[in-house]
């Protein structure tokens, strides 16, 4: 399934979501990821981020659509994705 | 169509992009919004976006779809859509 990931996290565990989020999916923009991932592989990011997350305060919000083709995707601006900015 | 439109822009346009926005789609996360729009009107939120917006330092991503069916939607931790909020 094809995905995009979104999380609104407090500062200090940023770091931590990022470096996990990016081991399954690419990142986009700022605190926004997509890509292509298996249900079981999803399930394994959503279980690890719930140990980096506080349930009460920060939120993730995961759009899934069976195929990539029923998705466009449009960027105004500049494109934040090269991966050179963060290494 | 239905779209989820990201953006991340500098810290002092942030309060004029989320009015922008707002009037356009839900809100539903930080910088996440969400909802049904007509292609139209989506034009004309992005060009008054980038009235907002700079373009070699902003960024905005919207994702589409023809139809909401298509997406599912997953929230971990908190909803943060609560309009109180920030009202």
């Amino acid at each position: 399934m094809y995905v995009i990931l979104v999380y609104d996290i407090s500062e200090k565990k940023v770091g931590k979501m990022l470096k996990l989020c990016r081991q399954y999916l690419n990142w986009i923009q700022n605190s926004v990821f997509e890509g292509e991932i298996s249900e079981v592989k999803l399930k394994e990011l959503i279980n690890l981020a719930k140990e980096i997350l506080d349930e009460k305060k920060d939120s993730i919000i995961i759009f899934s659509s069976r195929q990539e083709k029923w998705l466009d995707k449009k960027i105004v601006g500049i494109e934040k994705n090269d991966l050179s900015n963060i290494l």
